[in-house]
């Protein structure tokens, strides 16, 4: 496995190389990643992982100081997954210009859900990856439905701009206790982490009244907030919407996605599960 | 030649052809097109040319319903050029769903100069271009320095997105009289066809004093526009830049392009003119 950390020494690897999965990361890897990586062998006959944590995709006050930087421990786990190269540029290698002139704007669902919490966090993410996929040139891309608008702002941006790479949903990993795994949980202290599946719990408690025929989905969405809110969660939204283009949703809808995003502490999670009915 | 109207259908050309040099044209094709062609084959062993009339570029009251579409006389001119293939596709084809929703989003020089005339246009320009160059995925593209400020906007986003193609500007054509080759030169009557070519008349005045020292880039600019309007210009703009990034100049600075837009009657040229000093 080759670590790479200029775009010419890519480019110039690439030239050579066949088809390429590609799966995008900021680092500080977990078994979530590594399913992504699994996925992406299947796919391509070589896999690139770039390790690169994205000013531009935070916003102030956010965490990307302190956001976990782990290359050594991270390029360790790629060997074993069989990666093919380990793309990590510095800072001034993806953005020389300090400032980002040329961005990708997505529409108005980057305002909305996680977006209303995270001013630009969409344009900065749409913007990256599409600096990563100009450089890397992939065949293929895999991202965790764990980031769900995520994922969705990345189809839109392939779908609208016409980018020729196959985008590959990957299920959200899940610890024994169904919280989803996730870079951040190591912020949480012993209490918060103990409690942190309560967000997936409450995702699953919609999920199962939905199938049961309950479409009183403000009904449900507000319950589950209140719950979390008795214990001690700060709740950025938990909401029903359209899994295709995760706008609101409607008796009738059959394909839904519930979503969440909440703070325990200091932490902010999310998290979704998909419901397909009928 | 082979005319293709699909994005499919170029895709599969695409990946059996060598390498490829392309041309993007919004049609109704002239001598100052037929140059980017020329240059475009010595750069590749396939040209491209696209031909699109891109309503996304064309602010409301422009001349988009109007604006001449003459795809068989173009057709049969890059045929006697030795193009490999015409891309034409029609609107539902870029534009499946109506709207955009994803863009590029160029920095403020796309609200100066013609961009302060034509709010959103250099966006429209920006997305196209980066639609087209993922469709067709060239080693290397011809844009006129007609277009000076879209030649800097393209410029911008190749590098800023990390888009891997060579961008190759192109001098502009011009008429025996030096009126800049445009398709927009049809819409000009008798009277207005023989005034047009005091536009450039002017910027050489300006160019020819600047090369003589005079660095007094305001009252040049001033007086140039005072004797268009006298002639019966409306004057949009007559201003000396900065070559490189199109910055507003100052004494010191040695590549210069001293750009205008003006309208004669319904009539909006443009038209440019570089000077290197020292």
């Amino acid at each position: 496995m080759q670590i790479i950390h200029t775009i010419h020494g890519l480019r110039a690897w690439r030239r050579a190389a066949g088809t390429v999965a590609f799966v995008p990361t900021m680092g500080n890897l977990h078994e979530g990643h590594l399913a992504l990586v699994r996925e992406a062998r299947r796919r391509a006959d070589n896999v690139v992982v770039s390790i690169f944590v994205n000013r531009l995709q935070f916003g102030q006050g956010e965490d990307f100081d302190r956001y976990p930087r782990t290359l050594q421990q991270d390029a360790a786990k790629l060997a074993d997954e069989g990666v093919a190269v380990v793309f990590a540029p510095d800072e001034k290698e993806l953005y020389p210009n300090v400032e980002q002139r040329y961005n990708i704007e997505p529409p108005n669902l980057q305002n909305e859900l996680c977006g209303k919490f995270r001013p630009g966090h969409f344009r900065g993410v749409a913007t990256v990856v599409a600096k990563l996929f100009n450089i890397v040139q992939p065949d293929a891309a895999c991202f965790g439905k764990k980031d769900y608008q995520q994922l969705a702002v990345i189809k839109g941006l392939v779908e609208d701009l016409n980018i020729n790479i196959d985008i590959v949903p990957v299920d959200t990993g899940r610890a024994s206790d169904g919280l989803a795994l996730s870079s951040r949980n190591q912020y949480l202290n012993g209490q918060e982490r103990a409690e942190a599946p309560r967000l997936y719990r409450e995702l699953c408690t919609i999920a199962d009244a939905v199938r049961s025929g309950n479409l009183a989905y403000a009904v449900l969405e507000q319950a589950a907030a209140q719950r979390l809110s008795a214990a001690g969660w700060v709740v950025d939204y938990i909401e029903v919407r359209r899994a295709d283009d995760l706008s609101v949703a409607h008796a009738g809808d059959n394909h839904l996605v519930i979503l969440a995003a909440a703070r325990l502490g200091a932490t902010r999670l999310i998290d979704n599960i998909e419901v397909h009915l009928g």
